[in-house]
């Protein structure tokens, strides 16, 4: 157990630093072109998760996300009691990849986000389906074919950037995380509880959904 | 049967959520430079058609396009029956898709595209050559490593965005459900038709050439 | 046998409509950024490089190059006899897929390359490393994991692009297609000989260097 | 043995020429947006990296990296002996394809690098955590699925490229051959005894850190 905790713990934390990190060389090169920072950020996060997911799948499901453990844990296919460990674990390791990040472009380690503008019902809405959409790539690649889940949600992370304007938190330790970033990526904190709201009601969504999607007709 | 469809609806909403999303949040960030909105959109496109269709090829074949489900059913390789329920399920997708990206993004609903230049005999000879390249794809993906058809799917529309004058549409009811968003990937509805139809001259070289080039010599 | 022409044929034509196609669209669109441009060419070059070897491998070997099948040919792995065959169809298809490519984008079909800056030692250099790189992944992919030659050989072109200073032609029937259009992927006709040359060079290096790498020591 | 040394000098210069070269077309092209030029540059790599991991992984373990080799050798998976000819093979093969790249881009064959940017405790930081990544996703990848080892470390590096502040070195030989470059990706000479060092370091957390996480409980 306390392997599948390390796991969380580190490959969230790689998680954030992809994604802190990028955010902030980005924004630092593109001089204010915000696509070119946005494609980068992208690109880079995708090939993290790609890493992450490979090789720790094996070891802890490679979660790194409160929302897919909650979704597992009420399908009944992770273990009630370790539902609130792994979450400890991506929490942690997800403020712990934000300070390294900012170690490593020698800002402040210790920051609070000023982004104000995640907000709002678009957004709102755009992570109902960001997070509805991972869950839908999971489960089916999972189910179809285990081997493609780390390319599975590599590209979707890629490629939902740009199709959602919230560009795709869908991840409550992660939206927590960056709260603590007041960089490129990061958001308001005041504005975290209803992104972690609407990632829960794509968690209900997919709930609903995907079992009619990937189980056989009877 | 009701399976199937649903795949067909959904796969086909988040393929035109990609499309059009992607397309909105390019020509927002990008300043200008469509050179960069446009790599985002073909992209965002690869990674969303990586996903559905290697979670809903094995539920119901991952058409998600009317060319490909016409061509099929000529071939004798998909039910004529299923014919006209996928297509429905196909176009219902696609306009579900194009509204959840306007909500995404906080812009009208309802929309007709304003967008002029998707016309002239260039964009329709590139729709004959872009239909029949994709149906080509699949074609020789499915019978030799059935398992390549997401990536070359994804990969071939990735490049087609750029190689073809038109973008690549090469799907009637993603045409058609872009008539509906006056957006970066929008077309003017009076120019749908013949975009339609030079896809299903492309179905029709594709119906000629490919048994010659994917079926043993005799 | 017929067969297998044609594969070269329509391989080689969709090669040359990836390269050239997305050239133009890249250099219309990039509004004067060069490496956008030919960041989209690069990419959309590798996405149908994938497409065609993948599709079309198990039906000719996917050579849709003279440099690739004469160093099979001198090998012994392929026969002395579909030699020139082979070589018609690459050149033939490629000219035909610059044509479509005009076609495409609304220019004059016949045209020739006023590029003139694709001479001199450097890239002469670039030519020969280029080329003898293609074959060196190529060798190795057939020889340990012949299902990755698909995105090896797209990769390494898509890399090569950027780390060459002749943007890593490696392909005599290529850079003899590229002669016929006075776009952004163009070659003046009278710098061709030198690079087909040079492709030559890289041949004879390769054949050389890659038996003692993919050969077991004795 | 001759052909395993082989491999690592031809390896290790195709990865220098991929990120010497690029980075040169990269800032050539870019017209000063370094975002682009460093997009450009993490992709060439990337690609590179996959290609000479493919095909010479069965060869040589395809390290091109003392700090891999070193710290296989510690584990007692890469015999002792052969630890300098890797690494005396894996620096001249560096050295080499840094002037590969010069010569094909026409430049001074023998150059110092005048870059003196890349040093301070984030840029050490930046070194340790992207020589433990790198080394996190090859363990963990040979461990579970040895056959995505080269989409792995070209993925991991394409990504890093963005998230370090040192756009992630990881690799004493191509460290020490950067200095030879005054070029977008070289590094002051007087600077590359740091950034070693802080390699060590990330191979020590990793010797720490692994074992944790890549062997079973007990």
């Amino acid at each position: 157990m306390m392997q599948k905790l390390l796991a969380e713990l580190i490959g969230t934390a790689f998680l954030l630093i992809g994604v802190i990190g990028s955010g902030i060389m980005g924004e630092t090169l593109a001089d204010g072109n915000t696509a070119i920072a946005l494609l980068a950020n992208a690109i880079a996060t995708g090939c993290i998760l790609y890493g992450i997911i490979t090789t720790l799948g094996p070891v802890s499901g490679a979660h790194f996300n409160p929302a897919v453990t909650l979704f597992f844990s009420i399908r009944g296919e992770h273990a009630w009691r370790d539902f609130t460990p792994y979450v400890v674990a991506q929490v942690v390791g997800a403020v712990l990849g934000v300070w390294a990040a900012h170690i490593m472009f020698d800002l402040p380690v210790l920051q609070a986000s000023q982004t104000m503008h995640r907000t709002g019902g678009a957004q709102w809405f755009s992570e109902v389906i960001a997070t509805f959409g991972l869950l839908f790539v999971i489960v089916g690649g999972v189910k179809h074919k285990p081997d493609t889940v780390p390319p599975l949600v590599g590209l979707y992370i890629t490629g939902a950037y740009w199709f959602t304007s919230s560009t795709s938190f869908a991840n409550p330790a992660v939206t927590f995380a960056r709260g603590f970033s007041d960089t490129f990526a990061g958001i308001y904190p005041g504005h975290i509880m209803m992104f972690g709201l609407m990632q829960l009601v794509g968690v209900g969504v997919a709930l609903l959904i995907l079992p009619r999607l990937f189980t056989p007709e009877t």
